[in-house]
């Protein structure tokens, strides 16, 4: 089958109109914007770092999952996280435990967050790199361009990681 | 060498009080009472099924972890969970974060909680033996004879397991 020339024209016009979108705002790939870092697969199995609750008005449970670099380097304390490791944040909302009143639980999952340490390839912002998603999917350019710079301000001295293993 | 008969009829005897000790409250073994549950090796690395808060006055943070037959039961909806399920639930102060003043992270451990299912060794209980421990250690009979009551009470209907898998 010939291929009209024109639609060959189209379509170079729509892949660069795709990669405009994605180095400005929200991104049809899978990968988060700026640091181009995906859910790391079966991140589900994955050891326990930490619960944590987040206050209003995010009202969110929080628990903080890691590969084996990751928990080899919380267990040993060590200074600094080898490049290989990754560290994924579930969140979901706050919610009343319908069968013990004292009790909350998660109720909707909101967000999922992921930290990779590849010391050359994130070498701009302390060997990390960053991913925000929701539904699967990253966020914009405009939230990714926030993690860093809370991560450096409050835990440089940890790594840029403000999780801690809780034993 | 030759044994006195005397120490031997000693040896019977602390073996006596030993027994009664097991059964009356705090026990030297590492197994809980009523249940002769221990802590599992292992369970630190195991999947986590959910964190949860507890208010006031335990002021808990806290997250169950099961091993693998938990973990499928869980995700393939099982009505009831197989012989050889474990379930533990970790447990830590709920502590203000000095790093992110929204957030709360675990303090000091608390307990560990301990569910095990074993529908012939446990038929009287559901099907499911219990242990909750305090330095690695099984608390009292009395607080043992909580357990089940409570989860029959509530949770009857969700093979007397109170947390749900959060995705």
């Amino acid at each position: 089958m010939k291929i009209p020339s024109l639609l060959l024209v189209a379509g170079a016009g729509a892949m660069t109109v795709a990669g405009l979108c994605w180095a400005a705002g929200p991104t049809p790939s899978d990968a988060s914007p700026i640091y181009g870092v995906r859910i790391p697969a079966g991140y589900r199995d994955w050891t326990l770092v930490a619960p944590a609750q987040e206050a209003a008005p995010l009202d969110e449970l929080r628990a903080v999952v890691g590969n084996r670099k990751a928990l080899k380097a919380y267990r040993i304390g060590a200074r600094a996280f080898p490049d290989g490791t990754v560290l994924v944040k579930l969140a979901w909302k706050h919610t009343p435990s319908p069968d013990f009143p004292p009790a909350s639980i998660p109720g909707a999952a909101t967000t999922v967050q992921v930290m990779i340490k590849d010391s050359r390839r994130y070498a701009a912002t302390g060997g990390w790199g960053f991913g925000r998603f929701v539904d699967g999917r990253p966020v914009d350019q405009a939230q990714h361009e926030t993690c860093f710079a809370c991560h450096a301000a409050r835990v440089k001295d940890r790594d840029y990681v403000f999780t801690r293993y809780a034993p």
